[in-house]
């Protein structure tokens, strides 16, 4: 144990975070695993078929455990290296790993391994852990940005998207409620009850169109057609509200930062796990081309800049300077950096604290942004 | 009854408003009231099924009543309130009831307790009186903000939307013409008039398809082919312009603001009802985070703003001077403010008067541009 | 005949055109053309329901030929003052009424009293008859800002179009053929051809989805499902092309500009066909409410703008004037207005010919910017 | 041989590439060449069509046998004249065709003709040689524009829109096994197994509703609708990105440009093939009518930008140059043109290098930027 455990349970965890660049092991167990759930779930959806009898076969059952397997030595792992995470440091690894086991991506690992309990007390066949099975194919939403963006973009406008849902249920039970009342006698199975027109309703107003229930009557058909139309508006809706948002999380993020990228960078190294916690949602991400203008000479901007990978040239009046992973610039807050081009020495990778977002960093972490000042480059006078 | 009724009424009107931040009562009977129509429409949705038989029992009846009641009973209260209503100050009492009463959501009230008549005079299963009660959700659209955004955005665009429907129009007739012609003979059941191949038009066109009205012949494809690939450019049309239309207003009115709270500030406290009603659809409103910038140094801008809630700091060349509710800020009209930077100082709501409106509010109403000018910060030179 | 015939073409001209605003009769000849439109295809469409018997009717027979009788006085009277059309000054009248008879709203009001001849001379039951009677629903066209935007949208992106409807067919082709080798065997009704697995393969694409033909094999599935994937994308990019470009023709001419309005205006009032012709298409349209900025100062802009209706006020160094219709205001080209501040008045519609279009103007038409160079205020320095 | 040889070569190769604007008969082969596979295609489609009996007719073959000599001929030809292209230049002749050969292009033309060997060979009835003849519709890819911004729009998101494969497959993955726990035994054939609910769930998603599988059940109807309305917003994922990032491609390049065109140009007329292949990506196309601005005074840009087709005025303060094809204007990487208006004098085409990518191009391929530097217009200082 002592410092050889330590550094054991480092290299394992760098190696399961994958955010050291350029760890040809950490890419191999990164695709090892996502290969391992894709297999996973194939085999559970094809186990369903009963004329492909898989459930019957030994190689199923085989499959099926070294894949459990893999997801438990995977599970314990993350529980193992949780102290190594920024946010836990100088927790007693017990607490750390407690609290890593309530995060989302560990209740969803947990899921993932609960059906061995079934195969191993009982049968197979109990439907109800087919569903979890099937929820291992959460688990690629830890590799995946995309899922992120999507889960911000419905979270940012999400009062907008409930008032899209109060729209869409409005129309429906309208469309329902008249449908009902024309069609009621001349197909009693489909237009029945009010909850039975509903379902023509959604499956109009959303333009599926299954066709299954359609109304006969030539008033019917003409309620139809409004809804029809109504139904390209309610379409139109959610479109323009999750098009700009979820483009915008894009422009905004458009790769992943995780916490042990930043905590690895000069600034952050020793910053308590509270102010890396306030930090990170306030990081956004761009990645730049060689030769790419990061600051364009004479825009006016507050923003603060930390080199994540390669390197950038500032051009100022005095001179050029080269900042490697690490470097931060911009200006002290408040004043401009109208002087300044910033471009991308190398293919590079930059963090941005955006002006109103280090003004609200500088309220609550007084500490980070004094440390950031500090270092920026080119310094302010006096 | 005199000034014990009067602030009686007072408390009751700011409970049903619920635009006093914090008052927890106020938030309770809000809550309730929603839960209330929602428990309303779902009986009546659920008591159209059969198989449920829910109208034979007794527990069905009793929510139903009590529904009603609490309905009858919001209704007068707001009936008695009304009077406190910034815009009806100064009428008599009966007066101001009565003006209330024709309100659309007076009259939306006014509908969802009809039925009580039906069920005291008559029998419940008067299915035109089941309308009515599930009109109960209209009722719904006084707490939601998203209602009120998509009504705006469809009336901004009133005259590009009617010019979709008229191309939709179009389309449908040419298309169910042609296929009446061609597949009149093959199918006389569902071509056999153009209104029945209306139909068809309608639900190619929106893309729903129920499928229970096919062409059959080669022609007819071909011709639902071309009708299926303008559908495409149908339904572009609208979502272009309810998309584009709604992201507007959403963007200018990210809260609700009433009436009543903006009586409540200032520089609004004693204006006559007349210029109150003038000044409502020219108040835009922005919400902002603590250290966000409400307006950034050198932007030119003539806007005139009004601190709603939270606290702003306006940073000008002599200082820098905290705002709080009711505050003004901007310029007089004609100048600009590029000397100043204007920040929240803590989570804030800010009116804005737009500088074109601002003239037009000027050329109606000078007694409020008036006031709002001489409560401005910074004051601008004589 | 003489200056009274003249007159009186001149009055009839004005009504049928209806483009002197104010004018209340034609308003009401303009409603009630509109009016027997819509009467005559509603009467066209019902008359195919056998049902309804109406072509029996004498009722039905009598409205037809009113309809007709309407539509030929409407055909004629148009021919007769169609030599007052500006762009046909100083034709001879026959010749301008031959002229006017080739142009395609001319044609289109010819199509719709052609069946006159069919009921007169033969049978009503001549079902390529129904399809010219329809046509009048094209009439419409000439009222509706609304078709004319989205013929110009889709003329302006025809060649990005074009380019969607080869995808499409690339997608058409390619599924189909896919469909057909997989699916032949096992429905040689629905794919035993390429051109029938291509109705499935439009169907799908376009996501209308009837559901008359759909794949039953698992292969044939999968090929659906990516057929579906696929048609998210074809969707998205004629939604994408016509949308952005339907919205920058409204905000382009956001009221119609007819040659009638414009010969009308001072700088125009003796201009030549041609010359006038030329002019048409570089006039975009905007309109303001009382006190909006039509031009802010600092602006930088080379536009030249002519007041159509209502008064503009310019503020510049020296004062404040006042332009009314027919009034030019801008900058001789090349130079630019950036001390002028302009501000409509009242509700006025303006307008605009832009920097670029100027220069192309000036190069084919030198004495047209000459003429407004000439008028417009304020003048620039010698 | 020799010299004959070499311009006849050089001559075939203008007229298959067809960019010596004005060409008449490289027109008619670009044209022809469309006709043939368009013909050739419609051909095999009709083929597959057993009532008609084409392919017993005489003429069917006859015309299949046309068009493959097209293709043959047509492919040996770009074959010979390979040696001609810019990226190819001083190859031997024969390692040129071999290069060329491996093309994509090269290979569609290939798979294009291989039918003719099954119909030489053996017999016409195979099927898997209908898809390579169906293939040849892809051989219109060469000629349009739109295929080509399709692609690239694609593959500038390829990131995202695979993020957005993935949370569609999460859907389809999420509603199918939901649908198959509560459906299973009610509908034993439809959803008796999760891959068979998946075909109802990505029916469902991508809205097309096919309606051959549809839930019964009341809890499987609630899920549906839940599915329905989660469709809209997967539908919304891909359109906001397709067409935002279809509308970008567009406007970067508005017309396509080819590497023979740029070859001919002045300054790139000598540079070797690597060069050349380096200089194409960073190339933007656009377009002007007469009159228009490229670069309006003031701009703040230090794009470099080479004159295509038509000519071009550059306003300086020493006075006006006209520049035609082969004309470079902008400045020496650095600084700035803002003193310049640059018009266009006539109808123009001009290829555009940003900033951005001038810096990245000197870093690669400084000789390149060297001789642009060297040409461009104005000279600045020294």
């Amino acid at each position: 144990m002592g410092m050889d455990h330590r550094s054991l349970r480092r290299r394992v965890f760098d190696l399961l975070e994958r955010d050291v660049p350029g760890d040809r092991l950490a890419d191999v167990i990164h695709f090892g695993l996502i290969a391992v759930v894709v297999v996973s779930v194939v085999i559970a959806v094809l186990g369903t078929v009963p004329s492909l009898g898989l459930r019957d076969g030994i190689a199923f059952g085989a499959i099926e455990h070294a894949c459990l397997a893999v997801f438990v030595v995977e599970y314990l792992m993350r529980l193992w290296v949780a102290p190594e995470h920024p946010l836990r440091r100088g927790m007693p690894a017990w607490k750390a790993s407690v609290a890593y086991a309530f995060t989302p991506f560990a209740v969803i690992d947990l899921l993932a391994i609960v059906p061995l309990a079934g195969s191993l007390f009982g049968s197979y066949e109990l439907h109800g852990l087919l569903v979890l099975r099937l929820m291992r194919f959460l688990k690629l939403a830890r590799y995946s940005s995309g899922f992120n963006a999507l889960f911000l973009a419905i979270r940012r406008e999400r009062y907008a998207l409930f008032s899209c849902l109060l729209i869409l249920a409005s129309g429906v039970l309208t469309a329902a409620t008249l449908m009902y009342l024309v069609e009621r006698d001349m197909q009693p199975d489909q237009f029945g009850s009010i909850p039975a027109a509903m379902w023509w309703a959604i499956t109009t107003l959303t333009t599926v169109g299954y066709g299954d229930v359609v109304p006969v009557t030539a008033l019917g058909r003409v309620i139809g057609g409004i809804t029809m139309v109504s139904g390209l508006v309610m379409l139109a809706l959610p479109i323009a509200i999750i098009a700009t948002s979820f483009s915008q999380v894009i422009a905004q993020h458009n790769f992943v930062v995780t916490l042990s990228m930043v905590s690895r960078l000069a600034p952050f190294t020793d910053l308590d796990p509270k102010a890396l916690g306030a930090l990170m949602p306030v990081l956004h991400s761009r990645s730049f081309d060689r030769g790419h203008l990061v600051v364009r000479k004479g825009e006016k901007t507050g923003h603060l800049y930390v080199v994540l990978e390669g390197y950038v040239e500032v051009e100022h009046p005095d001179g050029v300077e080269r900042l490697g992973p690490g470097g931060v610039f911009g200006v002290a807050p408040g004043a401009g950096m109208e002087h300044l081009t910033v471009r991308a020495a190398s293919k590079a990778k930059v963090l941005v604290i955006e002006e109103n977002e280090l003004h609200t960093l500088m309220a609550r972490h007084p500490v980070v942004v004094a440390r950031l000042s500090g270092m920026v480059f080119p310094k302010t006078g006096a």
